[in-house]
């Protein structure tokens, strides 16, 4: 299949649903929203997106049903970066080749941007209209699901092990516990909200979360070795600024060939667990290779 | 009626649940759940989660229908304290009279324990088992109005041009701004919520908005009163501190007799407005009271 040209086209149909959401810039108060709308729009992959629509097409359902939960996904993980770029996290002045939103608009309206980017998620997430022919019970699920892994015991509790683990020299267990929150668990709930809103059976459900699972921890070793070997004109950031940092990734605890190693097995169970579904979860497929082998 | 104990039996059901629902400090990571409950358990009022269960109760509702989104605000209005005090924005070293979450678990940490409370409260909001009985097309009505009034156009929106006018002088248009978007639109929301969640009817839901509106604008006013009138010890923060920062308030443009006028008029504006709702309404009354004539 041409992956190519389905992440292109989904890109498309995602960065004009969040321009018609997300509130125009001139509204008040204008640096606020100019603030949020720099960083959505700073070049994203928006890969949560796009596995939203990805898993919603798979079950059969229509990706303009997923729309509101993609731009929702992608808001709460842009407020994500935004928070940890600050000078009190990770103190990071460029992100994808562009100043970080506190070096162009202050570290107040960073927070508040961040803030406003995350409320707005939940905003549009429980919007009606946005959300016709949606069963309310499947918004909620989605809701619960997606605040669940992006709360203190997903996305927010991995940041926080994340810094600690800075301080002191991680064990493998930490380190996993890290990745399945950090990056994992809003990959996870992605393929999870995606399943439900295109009205996925039970045992669809079941093979799209174990591919969100094996996924997420692909791509989140993938992101630790590009750290170390990738191009740093591609990756718009620091290459080996986590090393110098100190912090744990698979390549430091278990060694560059081992890590390469289990990021292809975790593909292969990711592209297996897919089994039931047939053609229509062919971009999945393409998405997990692509998450493996990608150069930035 | 004995309005003190009134907000005494409710702020204990508020209390209990919120125990029962965030996170145990035990639970990973110990250190982010340790500052979100050491800031929502600082001694606060508990105000905002009882207009919910006040205005549940206005229409007919039982409390406990109405304790989680009540519990949401409160971690809402929480989050928005935390961030509020940081060293990038009000730099507050106490709150209530105890240090602030910065200042115990230091500035990354409380900018995530924000993080996770307003997420934790969108995922409380969604939670099918602590909502159970709820009608989730009224759920979802709920979280879209808290997330409206809490974000860009709400109480976020309004601590940036609180911050704005803070570096040049305000007139009133912007005053009326300030206070209607970072305090009003939270209070409006929690008399909204409370009136859907106990099943009022459309007469009862406008007569509670109005309500909403005038007691949220009094309640402002009263504050700003109180930092120039205020005793320190009471308030537990320092007196005045608004006008050191050249803060637009009431007293300071219109002057404190006629801010006082104006907040006894929106008292009586607010009771007037429960005129269709009977002995039901007794408790909003007397905070409607209480809110302008409190001493802290």
């Amino acid at each position: 299949m041409d992956l190519k040209g389905y992440l292109r086209e989904r890109a498309v149909l995602v960065d004009a649903a969040l321009d018609r959401w997300l509130p125009r810039e001139e509204i008040l108060p204008p640096r606020l929203h100019q603030a949020m709308r720099y960083s959505v729009f700073a070049g994203g992959k928006r890969l949560r997106p796009i596995l939203i629509i990805a898993a919603c097409e798979a079950v059969g359902g229509p990706p303009e049903r997923a729309l509101p939960a993609a731009c929702a996904i992608e808001m709460i993980h842009t407020y994500s970066l935004i928070h940890d770029d600050l000078p009190a996290m990770d103190d990071d002045d460029f992100r994808r080749g562009h100043p970080t939103n506190h070096k162009v608009f202050g570290e107040a309206n960073a927070i508040l941007a961040g803030d406003a980017l995350l409320t707005e998620a939940f905003r549009l997430l429980a919007d009606a209209e946005a959300n016709r022919g949606v069963d309310p019970a499947v918004s909620l699920r989605v809701i619960e699901t997606i605040a669940r892994c992006a709360g203190s015991q997903g996305m927010v509790g991995g940041q926080v092990v994340d810094m600690e683990s800075e301080e002191h020299p991680v064990d493998f267990a930490t380190l996993q516990y890290i990745h399945t929150r950090k990056t994992g668990a809003l990959i996870l709930a992605s393929i999870q909200a995606g399943a439900w809103l295109g009205g996925g059976n039970d045992e669809q459900v079941a093979a799209l979360t174990r591919y969100g699972e094996t996924a997420g921890l692909a791509f989140q070793i993938a992101d630790d070795i590009l750290d170390i070997i990738g191009d740093q004109r591609e990756l718009g950031k620091d290459v080996g600024s986590d090393q110098a940092r100190g912090k744990a990734t698979y390549p430091a605890l278990l060694g560059l060939s081992e890590a390469r190693r289990r990021a292809g097995e975790l593909r292969e169970l990711a592209i297996a667990a897919l089994q039931p579904l047939g053609t229509s979860a062919e971009p999945l497929r393409a998405i997990a290779r692509y998450i493996v082998e990608r150069t930035s």
